[in-house]
């Protein structure tokens, strides 16, 4: 079976879950739903179809498992596994890309092996997480957090938006709510675990790279800020009165951009912004702003946050604008494994591309994986950076050469633990 | 009477009329309700207790005339009309002045003339307009509008929220729509008109004066703009290669500021301000703003105008993002009549008040009017500048001032008509 067949093989697939939807006209499938269902059903018979065992978990994981060889090829007694996977989840009105591209790379990859009635020195369990998105129960990375031993019991008395808990859409799923937290994956024979991911961002194709070698998942901070000045007619207050929230939150606005410049590697977003009371002759009184700042050093990203809190209490102070600045939460940063990465990156470069480097703005399933092993991924290039849409697009040669590094990296791991 | 006892009445009266609104907890007195209805009878019983003959036309403002002297004390015949009024309709959530207090204040002046036993060399007219502010069918300046003969027929297919349309309303309220052209006043007769109002901004209070001496009511532009760049992840985009629309949004609010700062007189206001998708983490891949500027001078604000949309194409140039720029409407500066103006200054002065001249940034049925008559305006203090508001708040001694100033006024205009 040739690369491009594989590689076609995927698109196909991608194809064929995509038209399982919670909705007519557009893909929107969230966490233990129909669709959800349907696509396990499928995406099992292709796993059983490529030599694996197929089980589920409670929370609805689907976890593939290609056995090892019986003894290595140097005679050393195989042992171990290694994981590869994604997510089968995706956002409202989603692209078909985000999450079963990695699923369907890594079953192309083990399809090769049985293919050829190759095994390796350790066996493979590919997961098809049930909830990486969570869309609807406010929890990302659900089922990767379960399989990584890191679910919170309160997290089971959350509520979709029809009123349903998450312990009744478990069971509506198959599942037992109640033994969730048996279903930790013990790390004691695990050899690591590599995502491959549409990159969700223009920079491969900026250099025209089919695939990229992520460092690391950046950290995040997430804030809410207000400034608040004084209403009033938009006719009668003359410039020289005005205490104008408006301004103020443009002010911001230019000096978060600045900061990102300013700061190598820093992404710093004002994605929300409302004005009250909003009407084309009233004076804004209060501005309401989202920040989001992420950097792959934690150090720094916290520096530019406190810088920026700086930034605003300034801007506040010299229009006469208070300012109230409310920290909703972080993330800390995820350092991929070097060494995975390495050969990562060896696995391009002997494919003929080079290897480049780059931070995941977007959190993914491999945060959850990093406190069981050590973790590397492969970004894809991805038409226009677009992504959580559906015009995400992938080509096909570089499915072709994701498939193709993937199966390389496989037989770098293997040739270290003594397999040619 | 001493003015003082005047001036309490005034604000006994606003409250009186306060209490007539079609929302229990808060003010809101639209044109044609009930409501209406009930202050229309309230007022006409004080203006016939004044001395005045009251009648009503077709569209509902209530117009008190309180007749000449039979012959001036100087043996010439007494002749025309001086016009004093402004509206009884509010806004919805209002505050208790904007409107009533000039049609309270010119009754009090006419009930001062009236204890006298004293006329004038030329009849006043009061006139209560029935809808200034057309919240109930986005039509400004409706009963002045058809006073000044400025009525369309197209007006009358406008519709409520509750789709009742005007004829209905009008018919509802005792007027018969096919005959509002008929109530058109004739200019012949005229001397002018003069209107009390709530100053609705922060000028007088910030110059501790009770009143102040209107020179123009502003002419208005209003525009809406749209930035157009590109949205993408707040994490995976470089800022390098962001085509953010907030940021051109910012730019902008604060190229509107120093528009205004550097133009004297010029105000200029981004009162709305959206941004799309508006997720958190997204960058905005779209921003869309009101812009609403004005001046005294037609040929300052259109300059203003043309400079801001210069900037605005700049930004988008420089920035790679497109630019729509629409104009909503505009209307053009009323100037008011300089003689009446110098006399109505004189007044102040000659009660012991500093006459601070200055533009009206709001619309007054004073617009309308212009298009028969000179026109003069007095502004009255209110606290903070703050209208459109339950917190509208006006002093007695302001009101006081305004009672004395207005009397002083009319016995100028009395005087130059050969009344001492």
């Amino acid at each position: 079976m040739s690369i491009e067949v594989s590689a076609r093989a995927v698109l196909e697939r991608c194809d064929i879950l995509a038209a399982h939807s919670e909705e007519p006209d557009r893909l929107t499938r969230r966490y233990g739903t129909p669709p959800m269902t349907h696509v396990n059903d499928v995406v099992a018979g292709w796993m059983r179809a490529a030599g694996m065992v197929v089980r589920r978990d409670n929370i609805g994981n689907l976890i593939g498992r290609y056995e090892a060889s019986e003894t290595s090829a140097a005679g050393v007694g195989a042992s171990g596994t290694f994981l590869l996977g994604s997510h089968l989840d995706t956002v409202r009105d989603a692209g078909r890309y985000d999450g079963p591209l990695g699923v369907l790379v890594a079953l192309a990859a083990v399809e090769r092996l049985h293919a050829r009635g190759q095994r390796l020195p350790f066996a493979l369990e590919l997961l098809a997480f049930a909830d990486e998105e969570g869309v609807r129960y406010h929890s990302g990375y659900l089922g990767s957090s379960i399989y990584a031993g890191r679910f919170r019991a309160e997290t089971l008395r959350a509520v979709d938006d029809d009123g349903i808990p998450l312990a009744a859409a478990i069971r509506a799923f198959g599942g037992d709510p109640d033994a969730l937290a048996g279903d930790a994956r013990a790390p004691g024979d695990l050899l690591g675990y590599c995502e491959v991911h549409i990159e969700q961002g223009p920079v491969l194709e900026a250099r025209d790279l089919p695939v990229g070698v992520v460092s690391s998942i950046q950290g995040q901070s997430r804030m809410t800020l207000g400034f608040t000045g004084e209403a009033g007619h938009a006719g009668t207050v003359p410039v020289s009165m005005r205490r104008d929230a408006l301004g103020a939150a443009s002010e911001f606005v230019l000096a978060v951009e600045a900061e990102a410049r300013g700061t190598g590697g820093l992404v710093a977003t004002v994605g929300q912004l409302a004005v009250e009371p909003g009407a084309s002759n009233v004076i804004p009184g209060r501005a309401i702003l989202s920040l989001d700042v992420r950097h792959p050093d934690d150090a720094t990203r916290a520096a530019a946050g406190a810088r920026l809190r700086e930034h605003a209490q300034e801007i506040g102070r010299s229009r006469q604008v208070t300012l109230d600045w409310r920290e909703l939460g972080q993330s800390r940063s995820v350092t991929c494994d070097t060494h995975l990465s390495a050969l990562l990156a060896r696995a391009a470069t002997d494919s003929g591309y080079a290897a480049l480097s780059l931070p995941s703005g977007a959190g993914h399933d491999g945060v959850m994986l990093s406190r069981l092993t050590g973790i590397a991924m492969l970004f894809v290039r991805c038409k226009g950076g677009v992504s959580h849409n559906p015009a995400e697009s992938v080509r096909q040669e570089d499915v072709a050469v994701a498939i193709e590094v993937l199966g390389r990296f496989l037989s770098l791991v293997a040739a270290e633990r003594g397999e040619p």
